[in-house]
This record gives structure tokens, C-alpha cells and sequence, in this order.
């Protein structure tokens, strides 16, 4: 094997990390990269990522809807919030989306000088694995987190990417193949092993099962979405 | 339950956690908390920990005995390595020890403003839980992790005080329950869970499957180390 994967649990940890030969896959389960995925799936044109809630609010125009999304809310004032049901509708197909979120575009902004930068959710699994497979490039999985603390479920993520390329792509250090251990012990049944994780019960507080249930199903999607010039488009 | 316990899996992460309330756990299996609990356990007086080599060496006296390890290795000129065998030595019995390591004392150095400061490790395993139970404190395990990175061995540590305080003090977020999942995985056989743990394969290289064992053993010592004005001294 000549390719190598990592995982950084949390984007606080980026500067251990040298990114400048890596493809980063950016990872927010719930539920940014999933929206995004399910957005370039259905069509919509491209995605602009903010970190910072001011710099996406100031897009919207005739060209940009906005998405904003804070502490699991949509923010007042933005056409969009952070469900991935809400990108599946026909109107905005071919449409630009401005967007930002508590962590998932954070985490985009701190991979800034990857090689590359790509979106993985569990509904785009298998499109990701064979990007990587692919390409030539050492791997980095980023995970979102919750403001810097680790979390269940986009750990889970990484480790469902180290267990599908594990003949392919070597572990680079403890923290892929805990999360491959994690993924392992989790993946008959990923909603009850995370009926504890504390973004669940953050989210089934504002009554988003059916999001839940959805950014956890496997390979909705076969499309992967690549950082360009500052907008996330379809590979 | 009243109480909570957290887990901050790499020193790097530590800026996001409040400690002026809370009993920090420092835990570094391989090997820096392994050979403190066995060296107040043994009888040694006192543990000065240092972030700083220069600062440990500079402690060098008739009074104290000095401690370093970098990489794995003992620092040339120190009295003493790493090892925990180095500490069960009768010549130092009510010595005093000026200790540095890789990423053992470089936590504690972190943990600075904890209420307070104890040492864990597997060894001494069942007196950190009793004391933890026994104290009004929340809890912050700190893992010392290899250079900022998370590492399984000191996950695993935090997952173990995890699952037997499971009762009486409550996960405060996701990582202590990721901990605990690993820990529950791997308690049969830590050993083998381990083989591919990138500080076991760095040890391995330096010849000491001795000091791996041993510091994967349960319960060798009814020994809490705790820091009191800047010394480790026991409970």
C-alpha cells in the first residue's frame, strides 16, 4: 500500500497536520456535508462555504440564496436552513447557495491549503471511497465536531472510510483505526449506538428525527462534491 | 448522578474545557503516569514533573535524582529513563525525582488552574476510580496523546474510569462515550487490541514488550499520585 488515511478528530487539531499533498475530506454528518451532498445531487448549481455568518448573509441577491444555520437553528433572515429535505426542492436547481454553518464550513475553511478539498456524508459513502481510491493523493478525513470537541458520528464516518479502503489505503496513526474500531462495533445499527451521542439529543430537541434518520443511510448519492476556486461543485 | 466526566483526548484540545472546578485525571499509559504510580508506590518521596528538559536537568543535585525521556529514549545525562522497572529500585526509596517526558509531563504542564491534578494509569486503575467517586469533583481525564495526536492506549485508559464510574458519574459529551466503546471492545485483550497502535510499534522498535504489559496491568497499586505545590506526592 502506498497511499496513507488519516483522521483529524476535531478542526482544532488541523495545525498537526500537513495538508498540502492531501485530499481532505471535510465530514459534518449533522448535517452539513450531508446537505450539500443532497444539494449538488438534486441539482443545485454550486455551493459557496462561509465561516462566518456575516460574509454568507451578505451574498443574497438575484444569483445567491443563502444558508445559515447556528447551533442547530436556522438563522432569521436566511433563505435556507441546515435539513437536508430543504435542498431536494425543484426551485432551486441550477441555483447558487451561499452557506454557513456552526461547524461544517469551519472545518472547510481550516483545510484551506489541502491539495484538495472534498464533501463526504454517509449518503455519498461509496462515491468518496472510489474519489479516493482513484486519486492519487494521501488521504485526511476532517471532522466537524461540535466547537472543537470531538464527535460520535462523524468519527464514525472516518471510520467507515478507513474500514472500506482498508486493502487499499493504510492507516496513518491511532486515530483512524480507533474510528475504524468505533465504525466497526456501530455500523448494524448506527441510531442506536448513537442514541447517546450528544448532537443527537442536541437535534431530536428541535424534532429532526427524519434528518437524523436520513444523514445516517448509506450511499444515497453517487456524487462527490470538490472545492474550486472557492465553490463546491459536482467532480 | 450529580457528577460529570469528560474526556479531552489530546492536550491540544484542552483550551476548550473549564478545569478551575474539576479533578484533571493526566494519564500517559506509555509510559510517563505508568512510572509515576509506580514510583510513589515504591516508595519514592516526590515527583517534580517538568514540561522543559533544560528545566528538569537543571534540578540535578544531591537532593534529586533526574527523570527524562524524548521520543521513547532516556535523555542522555538523566539518572533515569522511562521504564517502569526503573522506579521499583530500592536505592530510591524517599528520593526525590525531577521528571520530563514526550507528552506525559507536557499534560500536566496543560492542566495548570484543574482544582486539582491526579495521575492515572493502569496500574493504579481502581484507586483512581474510588478516589474520583469518593471526591465532590466533576472529571477531566486528560489523555497526553503522542505530540498533540490522540493515541488508543490513554483513550482506552479514559474509557476504562468511564465504564466502572458509569453508576455514579454521567458522560458529559461524546468523547467519554467513544472512550468507553473502545474500552469495552478491547478489555478482553488489550494486548492484541493494541498490535496496531502506532506508540506500541514505536516501543517495539525499542525493545520493551516488558514495559507494554506491564503497563497494561490492572490494579498493581492502591496508589493516587496527586499534585501539591508542584510536587507529586501520594494521596
Amino acid at each position: 500500500m502506498t497511499k496513507t488515511i488519516d483522521v483529524c478528530l476535531s478542526p482544532e487539531l488541523m495545525h498537526l497536520y500537513n495538508v498540502h499533498d492531501r485530499t481532505v475530506v471535510v465530514v459534518d454528518i449533522f448535517r452539513a456535508t450531508s446537505c450539500m451532498t443532497t444539494a449538488l445531487a438534486h441539482g443545485i448549481h454550486s455551493i459557496k462555504p462561509f465561516a462566518r455568518l456575516e460574509d454568507c448573509i451578505a451574498m443574497k441577491s438575484d444569483e445567491y440564496y443563502t444558508a445559515g444555520e447556528r447551533d442547530g437553528k436556522k438563522v432569521e433572515g436566511c433563505d435556507l436552513g441546515n435539513s437536508p429535505f430543504e435542498y431536494m426542492e425543484d426551485y432551486l436547481k441550477g441555483k447558487k447557495i451561499a452557506f454557513t454553518t456552526t461547524n461544517g464550513t469551519q472545518a472547510i475553511a481550516k483545510s484551506e491549503g489541502a491539495r484538495e478539498i472534498i464533501i463526504g456524508s454517509f449518503l455519498n459513502l461509496s462515491a468518496v471511497a472510489n474519489y479516493l481510491l482513484d486519486g492519487a493523493n494521501n488521504v485526511l478525513v476532517v471532522c466537524a465536531g461540535w466547537k472543537g470537541k470531538v464527535n460520535q458520528e462523524d468519527t464514525l464516518f472516518a471510520g467507515a472510510l478507513v474500514e472500506i479502503l482498508k486493502e487499499h489505503i493504510e492507516p496513518d496513526c491511532d486515530a483512524p483505526v480507533m474510528a475504524q474500531h468505533l465504525y466497526n462495533q456501530a455500523k448494524t445499527d448506527m441510531m442506536h449506538f448513537l442514541k447517546d451521542a450528544s448532537h443527537v439529543r442536541r437535534l431530536a430537541k428541535l424534532n429532526i428525527y427524519k434528518d437524523i434518520s436520513f444523514c445516517l443511510t448509506p450511499d444515497q448519492y453517487d456524487v462527490v462534491p470538490v472545492l474550486k476556486d472557492g465553490f463546491l461543485v459536482k467532480a
